[in-house]
């Protein structure tokens, strides 16, 4: 698969999502405000790649400025954490990611004596955050790995799978989730058929996860998101799979627009509905769903389409970018710690603190 | 509203909808084929509009060419019946308007003695059409009136409803009929909001229900079609509304993709879910959904959008332009000889057989 971000120490290559599948092209970010901005625009994407990416935006906080005093290394960090946790609300391995950064920046400097920060000691602060950006990222490469071998187990030779949006190797670090799982399922000769949804407005699924579909070789037909329901019906639709950007401790799932409805329509055709996720989206602090804050995003991304407005002047839309499915219609959550069946808080407090 | 087509007698313009909202232009027919295919291309579209764009391009067959024998005539007007019935298999107020021209003329050259037409008869049997057309473009007219009374009976002060595609008056001949119940409940003072899915592929929602909603002054808020699940869950939604392409006589209704999912989804979220139609839409020759004829259109509609491909070249799509809905999942079936509830046969029998 083509990289997604390419970590140069002093700067950051973003992979421009927005232009796929017609241009690869790379925006180059040399501090955390860059960064942010590529996140909120959507240019990169994908719960646990932003985590990634957010993490080395993180990190050249300390390239784009070289603070002389322990106390303005903070306030450049602390900005720097802020910034990038205010690009995008929901995913939370976003602010996973940036905290863990900033609790291990924070407990390196709370460890200095004096005001003076030497130039010696800054170096070595910067690589142990460079370094901790490095392992969040290659820990993702992991989970993926293994979620996905996991998720893999519960399709049988013959598999037809329904995804929406684009949780694959161009939403993470590595092989992907929910298409990571299709992937190696394909692998094990199992996949007979993917129904991608084409995902508005952003038409990830039309645009990536077809893109990554075809690249490996896994038969694949797209659909328009409102089709979802007749080709449950008519075809046999052996498994729903999707990503997710949060899930609460009880199970209840934030993930793209749209997922909520594959969920309820995967309950009424009794299709099993299989979220896949790596270990940081699971926010531990949340009781439930409700207390997810569900980005709502602007009008024109709705309106207007491929620079062409699609609505009619003085149209009003709206746009949440995500929904929350409840955990009663999630058959199962596939982590790389392992499945979490059926989903209710006690199995997901299991699988969180399982060793891996 | 814009007129949809406007009658010449020896030509017929038509609205070309895809242009829409943008643009007004005219499409102008000269015979039968040229109507059929702008019915096939999607110029004019719309279940009770397209049967009377139909009957005026059937009642053409005599303008474009002039038969010297009963029996060429019958020819010209079976080939003209023909190619206009093939331009879109679903909708069935399309064949029943040429059939019920057809019939009518064909009754007329059976009564006329030896082969040869003379130019006065043939004139007679034109007008004879044309005058037929015009009562079947009428008839769509006054049942959008009065469905549209009844429909809006069903809806309280302060009424949010959520439509697909468009049913309105850029559908039919007159008001429309699911938004021809909103606009007159609208009338009544009863809307609060309206939720017009933009309906992919072809965004009839966005372009088409938008326009005429912001024309009317009516509040109303665009989604893309995956929002309908949450925006059900999150918001009031007090009834859905769509419109229909062909009824069976047990009242399973076939209608724009993602009517199916819209009443899934409503019965999950205990939303009454409405069908707005004419008498005309009921193929009472039908025993259930099953028999409707679901048209497969092109896999380009899906992929390239605003004439840019927006999914990765050698990408395969599906596109069923239709779905069914079983009569179970529908509250009631508004026609302008009331209103059908519960929807089943015999209830479907007795308001088709009712006295208007």
């Amino acid at each position: 698969m083509i990289e997604r971000l390419r970590w140069k120490t002093d700067s950051l290559d973003i992979l421009d999502q927005r232009l796929l599948p017609q241009k690869i092209y790379y925006l180059n970010a040399k501090n955390p405000a860059q960064t942010a901005k590529a996140i909120k625009d959507m240019a990169t994407r994908g719960a646990p790649l932003i985590g990634c990416v957010a993490a080395y935006g993180y990190a050249l906080a300390l390239k784009a400025s070289r603070p002389k005093t322990a106390e303005q290394a903070k306030q450049i960090l602390s900005s720097a954490a802020k910034t990038l946790k205010d690009s995008r609300p929901t995913a939370v391995a976003l602010a996973y990611a940036v905290d863990r950064l900033h609790a291990l920046a924070l407990g390196f400097l709370s460890t200095q004596k004096g005001p003076a920060l030497k130039p010696e000691t800054l170096d070595a602060l910067s690589r142990l955050i460079d370094a901790e950006a490095g392992k969040i990222h290659d820990e993702d490469v992991d989970a993926n790995e293994r979620l996905s071998e996991y998720g893999s187990r519960l399709l049988k030779r013959g598999a037809t799978v329904m995804t929406i949006c684009n949780a694959g190797a161009l939403a993470t670090a590595g092989r992907g989730t929910a298409v990571g799982v299709i992937s190696r399922a394909h692998e094990k000769g199992l996949i007979r058929q993917v129904y991608s949804l084409e995902t508005r407005p952003y038409l990830q699924g039309a645009r990536l996860t077809m893109f990554e579909l075809l690249r490996g070789k896994i038969p694949s037909t797209l659909l328009t998101d409102n089709m979802a329901a007749h080709i449950m019906k008519t075809c046999k639709i052996d498994a729903v799979i999707a990503g997710a950007d949060r899930i609460a401790s009880n199970g209840d799932t934030a993930n793209k627009i749209g997922t909520y409805m594959l969920a309820v329509l995967a309950r009424y055709h009794k299709v099993p509905f299989y979220i896949a996720a790596p270990i940081p989206t699971i926010d531990m602090k949340l009781p439930d769903g409700g207390g997810i804050p569900i980005e709502e995003r602007g009008q024109d991304e709705v309106c207007v389409l491929a620079g062409r407005r699609i609505a009619p002047c003085g149209a009003r839309a709206r746009h949440p970018a995500f929904d929350v499915t409840p955990a009663g219609l999630i058959t199962a959550i596939i982590t790389e710690n392992g499945v979490i069946k059926p989903v209710n808080r006690r199995n997901v407090r299991r699988v969180v603190e399982k060793e891996a």
